[in-house]
């Protein structure tokens, strides 16, 4: 078996924490977890959340992974004006507002990431985090 | 047969209705119904209309449907230092200026959407509200 | 107006052929209309059709425009061993079994070409040929 | 919420009956389940399973709805030779070899499908298989 960080058993530990915080703050959520390769590990879409947020979630856990810091942190640099604007543009696609965050283990190695995709940056950030930190 | 929303019927009113307003309104459109799966369903391209906007309209009706609502709304949204910045590159390319609008059925349930580009974005945004007002 | 061959009152003829002879054979299909410069100009999928068939449908009539004949001809060529073996990997993805037809004026003008996909090759042929020949 | 058939409930169930059959097979796979409108719904992938099979799972369930009908069937008529010739250059790229089942409801509804990759395409098919009939 190769080493790709994160476990499947892990990632669905996380994408349980992300649902049971979507219900609790009233949304419907597309969560993904990628590995430390930033391969797709585990995803879900709850009932009813927006089709067009299975990409999103994609590319923040992506776009997470890629740089290893909250997407909303890049998206500060991106904007007209700052050193990193239209970075969006690499990779096939970058999201770089909030609901990206790296997934570390208990040493604080970066072990894969999660995006969430389907309410407003806030709840994507809340329930993301949720996620990230249910990973131990 | 398997339910994906929105009829062939359905869609060809929506379309039909559309052709009117842009005649009405002394325009040529490209007008696009996709279903609650945002799969192609019925197209038009009105003698004339511009090439570029027969992709156009297609994004417009996906991202009315990929996040139920108007694509004017999420526009809003995805200027520099909006909340959704630079979103237009997820799903392969999304449209967010007005024309695209969700499509509902007699119960409030989205069953489709309608994305029509030709002319500015106040005649495009009229036409696509006269086609999903004419879906009952 | 820019010319570009087949008038969307054509085109819509025929997919309305298409569509008659589709229900005689007791299928449903999709059916999509290029002009001249192989873009699109009308398309309507059957309720139930396969929703690969949306792409199949389009790509058949583009490469039936592309290379001025039917599909199933160029697919004859495409063969392994054959003078034009894997031509499908041209134009972002060509089609080249039967269902796409060059669209004629009297004058045996290329006007565009409509592409059917939904059932069996001959059936797919068919409902094309039907729509073809219903455009004067 | 508007219907996009399956839910993610009975996903995870398919997802869960899927990695029980390929624990008892010996291998690590990777699994995907997407709705009527070929939409991605929920994905597991095993640790250690290839990382080529992320896309090939999806785009086997993918293909599976695309055509309501096992991959494996499709791939008999893409052969050289055959009725469907390279079709796999449609959609953005088709998986026509075993692995990818359409999923049913009590009523014989196409509700989704499943696609599995990972191990020899008879594995991934008897996986793919067990999931699917794990809906009910």
């Amino acid at each position: 078996m190769s080493t790709t960080g994160i476990t499947l058993e892990q990632a669905e530990v996380a994408v349980k924490a992300a649902k049971a915080k979507a219900v609790e703050l009233g949304t419907v959520m597309n969560i993904t977890v990628v590995d430390a390769g930033a391969n797709l590990t585990a995803f879900a879409r709850m009932d009813g959340a927006w089709l067009g947020s299975v990409d999103i979630s994609q590319k923040k856990a992506k776009t997470a992974r890629f740089f290893d810091m909250n997407t909303g942190e890049l998206g500060k640099l991106s904007q007209p004006g700052g050193s990193l604007f239209n970075i969006e543009h690499a990779n096939g696609g970058l999201i770089t507002f909030p609901g990206g965050i790296p997934i570390k283990n208990a040493d604080g190695d970066v072990i894969g990431a999660i995006g969430v995709s389907g309410s407003t940056v806030e709840n994507d950030h809340a329930v993301a985090k949720a996620g990230a930190e249910a990973v131990q």
